[in-house]
């Protein structure tokens, strides 16, 4: 047991205590606690000296690890020239709202209808509050942020298969009320009947039932859980004479909780990417590329898609065709950053060596689909009370129901429909356009009465069909990671490859940015040498 | 157990299943569940028909009850007089913020010195999802909203008092992991050894096993709970080859949490008025205020005090002061709607009979004090990554420190420095401004090394202080709600009474609204009468 750190007068002597008592873990731990800096080790760019005048640096793709080396090595005074395949920057940030056009391989062109000041974030859609590489240039850039709600206890759970509570509207609150609450009983009561005196001594026992009786809302007396004010009321309080004091409602049966599975939605606590307070950028996610693309949009080629890359003793040759016109041309530089997906790259011809190009094909890209329907009315909300968050849902093909952040209370609303991957995400995206939103509208009738009535129109994703992307995020396998990835960490030569999917955050924006400055330090610590 | 509903065709099948089976909670719940309204049944005001042409209504208060009183009367007809003390309308709905000016009964003068874009929501400063009806203005007066974070896991637990963990920055995820995760070993490992089998079957053995692997992360081989991203890493993952894939860092010991009593800052779920999705209006609770203003502000008489209330069989009477010239007046009307506090009330010279008058005097106004701090920095979110929520701490007299839900990575920032009630509101109340900001200081810098430095200004209330309040909200007993409750609901001749302290949410902005909503159907029904 930890000692008590009664008479501890300063940290320092916290720290000693601590490791003492704790070792490194406990000193780490506290070191950490107190913002010592080992978790946010990588929360700001590389502290850079000297001058990358007189050197030049082409970087392949305009996503987030692109611009953030163009932003940071321009910074330093290199010649930087990126050039984008598309005609946006942004790489996979994007956001779709009226206007915004989409074409897949193989599909049909899609225009977004969706009206003024409604969107659908059909890329990365949240930005975790640990992820401080990407808060860094939020903040930097004075993107405006609002909260994206990722947790919502009112939000409705509808599982087909769920046993005994199969296609009924579950309400997480409910379901965590009644499942903690059960369970706090079960435990409190065998400890209290001396069940677990394996385990526990009187001391314990004392707390522990302390505990549980919290934890589950159990009657002081018989230590039973018989609802309480978090899984809602039978009456709501309201004002005057009616209604009452609002007795809870009760509570759903422990066997068929137990038996119905819904308990795999949640856990203890949030995964460490998904936790409070997660946010977004005020109007789209895309703001975020629109602040990088004010801050390095002289320094993009637009509309250019790499051919070749080649590199000798002193320089980095890349030929790019410009997509309108056809026209190839040759650009040279000192050093290459290739952003490139991995997926993609693995067809541009190149001259890396075979062990090197093994490596570029030795990840998969995970197939994703989205689809955002705009409805004219917010019957989520006004019929359901729920606001932003997620409806879970094992209906086939998708996984969850995502409502908005943002437009509150107003009239219409877009929502998610479905965010599928793997097998799901390549079947639905062999539907066209409309057939994906029937699927989707299918889906969702089951669980809002309201949903096909007010949906208006859709747009689509299926990332695993878009020409620069070729999936949404690398997927690594520990095989994987232990045989390719330090190979394309080092690069080759004059060139460097930097993106999500030389991360640990793979598919997050701040796997690449934490990519991209690690990456850049190399380039420059080569360039200074 | 509920069975289950296979074969299940329509809602009415499961209804009429529901029934039998569960009896009628499990219909209630079910229709609940299906949005067939019982819960939300007052979450709209009054479907009043008729006119009110003719008839004239006098409002003293132009709280939130006032005008919405004003508001809805007004649109039947009635010709409506809000009379009010104050030089704005509100009540206690207000936003300090720069230039507010407050000065409380025996104290300074204070003058809020904040950043133009900064306040301090000083009364009301959360609106609950399930409070329709505050939503219901919102929606209906176009007043911008945004989350308000209610709860935020990266938040820090402080206890001064925590035995083992005593003045440790403890994260609420990481105490939400380890305790939970401890239980469900506990209870995992005496499932599994038999020790619970007098409850337990095997198919319940199963499932509970299952739930329990989930909720706690535990371990499949061993059912141990070791730690789990939630709870943080060592080194947070990152990009290239370093930092690793991130191992979690060390859970805190299961004694050590059960001494320190830190589980009893949380629950299973929040409390019904404190789930996600919480809100604020953008730029300040007093922004329903404005809205309410911009409909009734007409009707509005301000800086008049009511001295007297009379009534006969054909009127009512109400004499006033004007604040600044000390000019009184009469006004009469047919009806009068008082939304004045108890606390103040009391104090008026009226003709209500003694039974009213005793009614009156018998609710408790609740001690309550609020301080704003304004930090030049928003070290909470740099150093921290705190980003809206609550810093719980046992630190005598503070309860709380609140950070702001708004101006997100902006540089500087307005924390509440502490929420306090009872005594500990009355004992700070009597300190001068700037004492009590340096109360406030004094505790806040045990937790955060950058508070006392970055501070700058503050702004505090003690509403048991406050001339036209006299408490925060009205404080029922299980005694004072069957005596008084029903006689003041009642009202007495040509006049009602309205506001939070008549409903069963005190404190809240929709026990006002709902309270008027009742209030203002039964005047209207006398005066169709």
């Amino acid at each position: 047991m930890a000692g008590s750190d009664k008479g501890m007068r300063t940290r320092r002597d916290f720290l000693y205590r601590a490791a003492a008592v704790g070792g490194s873990a406990l000193l780490l731990n506290t070191m950490n606690a107190w913002g010592m800096g080992i978790a946010s080790r990588v929360s700001a760019p590389p502290q850079l000296s000297g001058s990358g005048k007189g050197k030049k640096v082409l970087i392949l793709g305009a996503g987030l690890a692109g611009m953030t080396a163009a932003y940071e090595l321009g910074k330093l005074g290199y010649e930087v020239q990126v050039i984008e395949a598309r005609s946006f920057a942004g790489g996979r940030c994007q956001t779709a709202r009226k206007g915004f056009q989409l074409q897949e391989l193989g599909g049909q062109m899609q225009e977004c209808r969706f009206d003024e000041g409604h969107y659908i974030n059909h890329g990365p859609w949240r930005i975790p509050m640990h992820h401080q590489s990407t808060l860094h240039y939020t903040r930097l850039f004075k993107v405006p942020l609002e909260v994206m709600v990722n947790e919502n206890d009112n939000a409705i759970i509808y599982l087909e298969q769920g046993g005994p509570l199969a296609k009924q509207r579950l309400r997480g609150a409910q379901v965590k009320s009644d499942l903690r609450g059960h369970v706090a009983e079960l435990l409190a009561k065998s400890v209290k009947n001396d069940q677990l005196d394996a385990q526990l001594n009187a001391g314990d026992k004392a707390l522990l039932l302390d505990y549980l009786a919290n934890e589950g809302h159990l009657d002081a007396g018989d230590l039973r859980y018989k609802g309480r004010s978090g899984r809602g009321y039978k009456t709501n309080p309201g004002a005057g004479m009616l209604p009452g004091p609002g007795e809870a409602s009760d509570p759903l049966g422990f066997r068929d909780l137990l038996a119905s599975k819904v308990g795999k939605v949640y856990s203890a606590v949030q995964d460490f990417p998904m936790q409070n307070t997660m946010f977004q950028p005020v109007g789209g996610m895309d703001q975020i590329a629109r602040a990088f693309e004010k801050q390095v949009g002289r320094t993009i080629r637009y509309g250019a898609e790499v051919q070749t890359i080649r590199q000798d003793a002193n320089k980095v040759t890349v030929t790019v065709k410009d997509a309108a016109s056809g026209k190839l041309s040759s650009l040279n530089a000192d050093y290459c950053l290739c952003t490139i997906p991995l997926s993609v790259l693995r067809m541009i011809d190149t001259d890396f060596s075979p062990r090197f190009k093994d490596a570029v094909k030795a990840v998969a890209y995970m197939p994703v689909g989205k689809i955002g329907l705009q409805m004219k009315r917010r019957f989520w909300e006004e019929d359901d009370q729920i606001y932003g968050g997620h409806i879970v849902t094992d209906l086939k093909g998708i996984n969850v129901i995502s409502v908005p952040s943002s437009n509150w209370q107003k009239q219409k609303g877009v929502l998610l429909g479905y965010y599928n991957y793997m097998l799901d995400a390549i079947e639905t995206s062999a539907l066209s356009p409309p057939a994906r939103a029937e699927f989707a509208l299918s889906a969702g009738q089951q669980i809002f009465p309201a949903y096909r009535s007010s949906f208006e129109s859709s747009f689509s994703v299926a990332w695993h069909r878009v020409q620069y992307n070729l999936g949404g995020w690398a997927e690594w396998t520990d095989e994987s990671r232990k045989a390719a990835y330090p190979i394309l960490n080092e690069g080759e030569g004059r060139i460097l490859l930097a993106g999500e999917h030389l991360s640990y955050l793979t598919g997050w924006q701040a796997g690449a940015i934490e990519s991209s400055w690690q990456q850049i330090e190399r380039i420059h610590a080569r360039a200074q040498a």
